[in-house]
């Protein structure tokens, strides 16, 4: 099989444990790992999530501790932090809809479908909601790793911190959001990451798929 | 600023409603495709969810009605389910630990980091396991679209299903699986499609971003 150039960009990509501090991602790379985020599939066109790009040493030192410490949150030069609705709600899904007819003109289909999305979303469970919110921005994490590897970026997805924290540091709370994922981007340093010289371990393709045929 | 050839392809995809049923996707791009999705990155790298790849008719047929009857299932060529576990358990999480020990060799970090995490997850009740796994296979979800849209294959993105019947028609209870995503896969009919002509809508950067510096 001839591999495609994103196959080989995401062999090449891996979970970076040391980060240079000395090189930042320029802007115009960053602009494009952001803009692949935007771009991503969410569940009927909510995006139920916002997205902070931190660059301030001083906010990226205070998330750090909450982090397990992690490095490349501090050596990396940009932070990116997936901070997902707390919760649905009438004007969140109202603002979408009208969104969509401001932009695509008047669909009675569509009203009638976020009337329904509505009547599934706003009786249920908080938790339940944030959820189903949190799985949207993992679909984006998928794009803004295979945006930054397609650029020869580092990045490093992270699930392991006290969102409690983030939230506060951030004043998300008040924004009626909660911190899922962060997103530390940079670039590798040869010879100082143990992972690096490690080989890429993945489950073989006969024990992860079954085809039906 | 200069889109790269990955952004353009984002923009290109769309959640295809109408696939033209005289066109099936090569084989070699449902491969590259499927080997994305294993090249996905996992919460310590446990791949905690297993794909099934449905090429045969009635078995796509059977799923349609408990997907809102969605044609692309069958008017697709290609079915992907992604599969959760149920579950993590001491032999799922001792396999990734052997798996890894098998291929980097005997790392003692690495022992102990696998114990941590059976200490954590083990005693966690099953639905807030499978919830952790699921979020896994959204970000392989995120790569199999930037991989098919690389590709010029078109697919669609599905949530909207009912597991348990889809669960009892691939017999993934007996696996230990749970249904949580379905993505077909097949090419646009131009002109048949209402969804292709109609404006791509996302949130504006300025709303979606929060940039601290």
């Amino acid at each position: 099989m001839t591999h495609s150039t994103l196959i080989e960009k995401l062999n090449w990509r891996y979970a970076t444990k040391k980060m240079d501090p000395s090189k930042a991602v320029p802007q115009e790379k960053v602009d494009q790992i952001v803009e692949a985020i935007r771009m991503a599939p969410t569940s009927s066109g909510t995006q139920p999530f916002e997205l902070f790009v931190i660059t301030n040493p001083e906010i990226r030192a205070a998330i750090q501790p909450h982090a397990w410490n992690q490095a490349q949150i501090t050596e990396g030069s940009h932070l990116l932090v997936f901070a997902a609705w707390d919760n649905y709600s009438a004007d969140r899904i109202d603002a979408v809809t009208q969104q969509m007819t401001d932009e695509r003109g008047e669909i009675p289909m569509l009203n009638q479908y976020y009337d329904n999305l509505k009547a599934t979303y706003l009786p249920r469970e908080e938790q339940v909601n944030h959820d189903h919110a949190a799985r949207q921005a993992y679909i984006a994490l998928g794009f803004a790793l295979a945006a930054a590897a397609e650029l020869d970026v580092d990045s490093t997805p992270m699930e392991g911190f006290d969102p409690a924290k983030v939230d506060e540091i951030l004043n998300l709370k008040e924004r009626g959001l909660r911190s899922v994922l962060l997103l530390p981007l940079g670039y590798r340093q040869e010879g100082a990451d143990w992972l690096l010289p490690m080989k890429k371990v993945r489950k073989a393709h006969k024990s992860f798929v079954t085809e039906i045929a």
